[in-house]
């Protein structure tokens, strides 16, 4: 299994027979994002999230994504270490993702990842990643539920986070919330949701906020329920399929994408990109008449 | 100005117009990027840069990017208003960037609001992005000098560096050079780069690394100095030229792969792509095939 990501993280040319063979295998996994601020506490709630779903039987893999950062290798390596307990357990698997200096990157990665994962037979697949970059946050709001970690006390807190969390949280979880402030967060939280749902017509998820204190593994359970009752939403409304649909698409734009910018690198041998660029770096071309001709050299 | 750089950030169709009237004026602008962890102080140096290089006459653009979280909009926001001094001054220009949801992202729009700023006549562009993301930290390696800034104290501090900063750095900084710790952290540095230099055959840049205390305004001139003597080199060498045509490949290239996207999406009015990830949402198809199906369609 740890060959089949390494494959994919290495963009291996005998993806396209695996993916063939596994695809009719998949669709039994759930897919779960997890992401938050640094210092929110992912990895110990991550670690918290994975006791609580082996207690039920589950289980899990954990898709850990490196925000790909050229700084971030110290931490992420002790986030690991952390997951310890879990280590020689056979019913988890723990991957730590680095996708840089990939064409397409995470995007491309992570969704053929984590079909992977669930055509061998996980029961849930963890997408824990940080909240810090577009293509980390695209990615993970592609899990079929996606659950947003906020700490008190965390700088601007709420506030700073409102401009992007709202539409991609499925659900709030309120973390070390034995700390002054976590009251002042939750209610934040709760004003800002009963707000935004002013402006929605029609029966939608009303996104629970639920309180954990990951590093005492309290709160999991409650985390399990939220995201079972959000599973089940999903089924009811056939949101389910139509996150699912949306996951593929994605992952197959994504292939294509990079099949395309492989194209475009074996134009004339690489010449034909390489010459564009420096005509347009000399002022002789604008990118946008550039870019027309490498698409039209698709075309022939 | 401003609405151009809108115009950018907005992917309007009328950016073909514009990037053809503008490629003839450009070219003159040095362009430098500034990147770092979290806590380094990118934003006081920014400043502090700016101010350097306003006493030496020039004018400066800065691109401050986003790490496009839904989490940093406070922190952000803080960061530009330390730059109240530089406010009215007509020389400067600062620019947030806010990519998030954008096809092809920063790799997209970066490139093009330097283009912009290059052509109306700024003598620096200074693109300050946190050192987080993948997509951050591959369009910060496009300028013609690339500054890192490390801060004594930073968890695992230049071991957690090692990883990616060797490579995209051409300049090291230690920021907060008056704190505990400075002088190892510029051991290990001046240690790593010249273990690393000993693989590299035939003469080279040999990488800097300047003391600075940005918050007391200390050491902007060196690192100007640094930047000056690395301005040099690079004409030297020939290796401007190659950076440059290197970045308008990689900006040629994402307009080509944005212009591809929006193919595919307009395929069958969408429906096309849709159908695809049902299908391999449903175990029908692998994603291969049908990535192979979507760029096939390109080619009818």
């Amino acid at each position: 299994m740890a060959r089949l990501l390494s494959l994919v993280e290495d963009a291996s040319p005998h993806l396209r027979e695996i993916a063939r063979a596994l695809t009719p295998y998949t669709g039994g996994a759930r897919i779960i994002g997890l992401t938050g601020p640094p210092g929110a506490g992912k990895s110990t709630s991550t670690a918290m999230l994975l006791s609580a779903l082996r207690a039920q039987g589950k289980r899990v893999a954990v898709l850990a994504i490196d925000p790909s950062s050229p700084f971030s290798g110290g931490a992420l390596l002790g986030d690991r270490i952390r997951m310890g307990e879990h280590a020689t357990d056979p019913g988890v698997f723990i991957r730590s993702m680095a996708t840089r200096g990939h064409l397409g990157g995470l995007a491309w990665a992570t969704p053929q990842s984590a079909r992977v994962l669930d055509a061998v037979g996980f029961d849930v697949v963890l997408i824990e990643t940080v909240g810090v970059g577009q293509s980390e946050v695209d990615v993970v709001q592609l899990a079929d539920s996606t659950v947003v970690l906020l700490a008190p006390g965390m700088g601007d807190g709420v506030q700073a986070a409102k401009a992007g969390v709202l539409e991609i949280a499925d659900i709030f979880v309120v973390n070390k919330a034995d700390r002054d402030g976590a009251d002042a967060t939750v209610r934040e939280l709760t004003d800002m949701l009963s707000a935004s749902r002013r402006e929605i017509t029609g029966p939608s998820w009303r996104q629970p906020v639920v309180r954990t204190v990951a590093s005492r593994g309290e709160g999991g359970d409650d985390v399990l329920d939220a995201l079972a009752r959000h599973h089940s939403w999903l089924l009811d409304t056939g949101e389910l399929a139509g996150r699912r649909n949306e996951r593929a698409r994605a992952e197959v734009e994504a292939i294509a994408l990079r099949q395309v910018q492989a194209e475009f690198a074996g134009l004339h041998g690489g010449e034909a990109v390489r010459l564009l660029g420096k005509r347009v770096a000399d002022g002789e071309l604008d990118p946008y008449a550039a870019a027309d001709e490498l698409v039209a050299g698709l075309r022939h």
